[in-house]
């Protein structure tokens, strides 16, 4: 991997990352030059116990680009700057213009509840120059080298002071409020483990301090000797429907033995992590020959200086459909009380997806 | 308050509440006659730590009534019998025709992880025969009549065995998936104290060994001082956009002093509260003159058995919009880490609710 950081006008970092050698100038373009207005703050939600974020310059992030025009594709004319440059790279970094958190977050104002300055990174990740791709239809060695990248963000982000935990995510479909269709993703960097990660590492390092093994490794051995729920099954890497499933079409996707992070994975785990991701996200798509809207969300160990052994990298997906034409919101008992109902079972939905036929053995062979 | 009930002919409950006696005969009416078959059950999830409810028997609630057809409405046409009967009443509660939780769930079977019957109860509350009202133009009496069934239903529901927590919602508006505009809401009664309410009663109960007052009490007491984020004060009730919101127009609407349960509100607590609701619920249908949708949760304290002192009966309110036009989407941060991520300050939009013209003295003198 070979990779290259620029600085923008408006004082963003601009990171692009390449299978090849990165030769030649390049620049490091922004829709605006105006430097970086933003001073997020965190106010404590006393009765949740969690953090709640406040970055009111976002509001401007609206943005009615003329059609021709893609802020995440390669900037082709001058005149119209986007946030990536033309030139040969895979996959381009940058610091997100509209940030929720940012490291120079200082004097938050006072309020009835505590305060604190809403300190943390948050990065856009341009998976591919090609706007129409999608994450599935990349080849599998831009995969690995996304997985690659997601290593090396964690590795600078989470060596930065302050910075406990550092989260990447995609956001697909108008589904789930996403309008740029430019196949990427995000990162967030969080001054502390945020709940819902501190919550599975809490139930993981009960499980690794009882029985001297991982929780979810226990449960990728379960799901393997099951089978009824396998999506994808390799060497070193497994995608599967969780027997616990909160969405119809929820996948999880995770090397079979425990790594702490990205940057824990040896190659050929690395390899195999991506023909996991690859076929689970050709699953979707092939099911009703549509791009499927999902999140898709990144745990593993925190950036906290702290030994993790309980801690296994893994993504969960989670689509919000639950038929070709029929949402699943989430309402009273999800949002409210905090348990998903589920009108389906995991083991027919994973029948559904296992169905969907993805042979990756051409691309494998043409390597 | 008056009420009735009655046994539906596929098994269901039906409870008719009213202000005046209920004279003469009621039918119990149901779309369908055929017993209900569902046997829910749950999942735990090992990596969050909680319960999951699979009821695959609720995929058949896909329901196409013609155009004249409100299943929530009174029964006009025995050939086609709705929900409800006709008759002189002003609140309907029924069991849900597809419960998520059910009283006689039994047998749940074996998976990899643990998994338990999805004991509970799950009704439908009506809560006026008028389709075209909404909960914020009801008489201030009907809401009133309102929050006294929840007590009814509270005390009915949460003295039955292994239920641990009764909570009334409502999601209002096809943007939180509602497809039935009749107003009305639901009840979910879990045999455990679900993970949202169990965490704010854990932060509310160390509070109240640390200081030895509610921590919401205080809270209310300290939006009162400062009053900058209040939309409704009186001499027993208040609602208020939180400085803690994770949603634009968010609004909790309380009682100024602790009660544990809507069983413990006094006669001049319940009139205050209503007033509350109303005007809340009026000011947001007044923002930009349509009914705005929401999720309306009421939060109380468990019915387990056990001393509560922490408890403070409240509803939040939820509204999904961030403007007229554009939705707050729950993607990566609240959903994945679980740290919201709010681009308006809870002063700006309070000031926006406060400035909606609500006035109930017309109808205050009325009564």
């Amino acid at each position: 991997m070979h990779a290259r950081t620029l600085q923008k006008p408006d004082g963003r970092k601009l990171t692009v990352y390449s299978r090849l050698p990165i030769e030649g100038d390049l620049d490091a373009p922004s829709p605006s030059s105006e430097p970086l207005q933003a001073n997020p703050h965190l106010r404590w939600h006393p009765l949740r116990g969690e953090w709640v974020a406040y970055a009111s310059h976002r509001q401007g992030r609206t943005f009615l680009p003329p059609p021709e025009y893609n802020p995440l594709g390669p900037t082709r004319d001058p005149a119209f700057p986007t946030e990536v440059p033309a030139g040969r790279y895979d996959i381009a970094v940058f610091d997100n213009r509209f940030p929720t958190l940012v490291t120079t977050a200082h004097d938050p104002p006072a309020s009835l509840v505590e305060t604190a300055p809403a300190t943390g990174v948050c990065e856009v990740v341009v998976f591919t120059q090609d706007a129409d791709a999608s994450l599935g239809a990349l080849p599998l060695s831009q995969i690995e080298l996304l997985l690659e990248v997601w290593a090396d963000r964690t590795r600078e982000i989470g060596g930065l002071p302050h910075i406990d935990y550092v989260m990447p995510f995609e956001n697909r479909g108008v589904e789930v409020g996403v309008t740029l269709h430019h196949p990427h993703g995000q990162i967030y960097a969080y001054p502390f483990v945020p709940p819902i990660p501190a919550r599975m590492l809490a139930q993981q390092e009960a499980f690794w301090k009882e029985h001297g093994r991982g929780l979810l490794e226990d449960l990728i051995r379960k799901e393997i000797e099951e089978g009824a729920r396998m999506l994808y099954q390799g060497d070193h890497a497994v995608a599967f429907v969780p027997a616990w499933a909160r969405y119809p079409y929820e996948a999880w996707v995770a090397p079979t033995r425990p790594v702490a992070t990205f940057c824990d994975l040896a190659p050929e785990q690395r390899a195999d992590l991506a023909r996991a991701l690859k076929t689970t996200v050709l699953k979707y798509d092939g099911l009703w020959g549509r791009k499927l809207p999902y999140l898709q969300v990144w745990y593993q160990a925190p950036t906290d200086g702290e030994p993790h052994p309980e801690a296994h990298l893994h993504a969960e997906l989670w689509p919000p459909y639950r038929t070709p034409d029929k949402l699943k919101y989430l309402a009273g008992t999800e949002l409210g009380a905090g348990m998903f109902a589920m009108d389906v079972l995991p083991e027919d939905k994973a029948r559904e997806l296992a169905a969907v036929p993805v042979d990756l053995s051409a691309e494998e062979e043409a390597r």
